[in-house]
């Protein structure tokens, strides 16, 4: 994984590239979260295959991309990938169907785009995120950074504050328009504490105390100005009700 | 298949699935070419399994469906089906993957429009296409319909003329911007012999001499009109072509 989804910890993966080419070893990178946000050079990063998706950049949904390097490590021209559909032979026999062209292009726009702008935004949204997360971090008792403050992506804030649901919390935010995640996106309907969390080392009460809050390349300091301090509030206020709770229950 | 993509034939699904189901044998039909052109009724006709796609009825590419039954033949719901992709578990578990909303939107409309539309580019299609059959047959000599006259998809005209191969029709027509097809879409690069028409029975140097000629809904008499008048050229054409080239090599 190029960068996590969940705490947008970024790998160091031209060095691992690096070291699995000079062992001849097959190096695959999810590059789904990275793309458009971090410059990936396939002509001097040794990858041999990336998978990347359009819709995590402001392209078209339903479009992803694998990239197969044609020389190198790979043995065949990469031939040795078994397709999972059969059929009209498109897309080098790799992928059968009618080429969805409107989505291919929308796809290869977007990555133009988002490199063009790549350095303007990562300036502009670095800047906003490391502000957000000091802010928090001094603001709110008890509320922790997950992940790395450095080698993060430049959308990604991860935080979790001791003693509260974070999914409490999201309804929270929900409720005042402002969309948080719990855990991944795509399992988010699912109630299971984050695996990336507790992965990292993080008991469960403690991953499940977390939200992630990601900026988009239009995220303004005025709309971040307005979370900070529905987020306080919020926070201040599942405090207290869990307190009460507690209290009501301790002296029936 | 529901109706054939290269020569249009509609086979009997609705009594088909009648056997079936008294059968309990799970019944699944491709309708990709029939959906949108011909009245499905899945609350009667028994079919378990259906697949269709978008970009057949003017709806967005990249888009099919699979229609599960949930009840009649099918075990356990249908979740004896197993997927070919894992991860988030979108789509009931069946197909991983975010969803593309748009795209399922614009199929949705396009499936609401082509039935609502239906009645009458069906009756304004078949006229077009029936008549410009007739006129093939009567004014291009040992021309030949492939497939059958009447159990027919309104828009497909499958024609083969003996002596000519298909290929060279195509490019003549290409080269005048009129569109049609060799064999399936899908595999038309490759010169392989339909395999549709020699299942049928051609003999491969008849299976090669045809064409298919789609109609659209926006198609026009006067577009018809031009298309006639071009065939008939190049058919001419081709077979003067031929001849000279054989008097050529008879008299070297």
């Amino acid at each position: 994984m190029y960068a996590n989804n969940e705490i947008g910890s970024v790998q160091p993966i031209r060095e691992i590239a690096e070291i699995t080419s000079q062992h001849h070893i097959i190096f695959h990178t999810d590059a789904v979260q990275a793309i458009g946000k971090i410059p990936i050079n396939l002509q001097t990063e040794k990858i041999d295959l990336l998978t990347a998706s359009a819709h995590k950049i402001y392209g078209p949904k339903g479009m992803g991309c694998l990239f197969i390097r044609n020389q190198g490590n790979l043995p065949h021209q990469g031939r040795f990938i078994i397709p999972i559909t059969y059929g009209g032979g498109q897309e080098f026999g790799f992928r059968s169907a009618t080429e969805n062209v409107a989505g291919i292009a929308g796809f290869a726009k977007a990555i133009e785009l988002s490199y063009s702008e790549m350095k303007e935004t990562t300036i502009r949204l670095q800047t906003l995120r490391d502000n957000f997360i000091s802010w928090i971090l001094e603001n709110i008792p008890e509320s922790f950074l997950n992940g790395s403050r450095t080698h993060r992506l430049v959308n990604n804030i991860n935080v979790r504050f001791t003693g509260i649901s974070g999914t409490d919390l999201l309804e929270k935010l929900n409720q005042e328009n402002i969309g948080v995640s719990v855990g991944s996106a795509c399992h988010s309907k699912s109630l299971d504490v984050s695996f990336v969390l507790t992965a990292i080392g993080l008991p469960e009460n403690q991953a499940g105390s977390a939200i992630r809050i990601t900026l988009g390349k239009k995220t303004t300091t005025m709309q971040i100005e307005r979370v900070k301090s529905v987020l306080k509030r919020s926070v201040n206020e599942l405090r207290l009700e869990k307190k009460n709770c507690e209290k009501t229950n301790s002296n029936p």
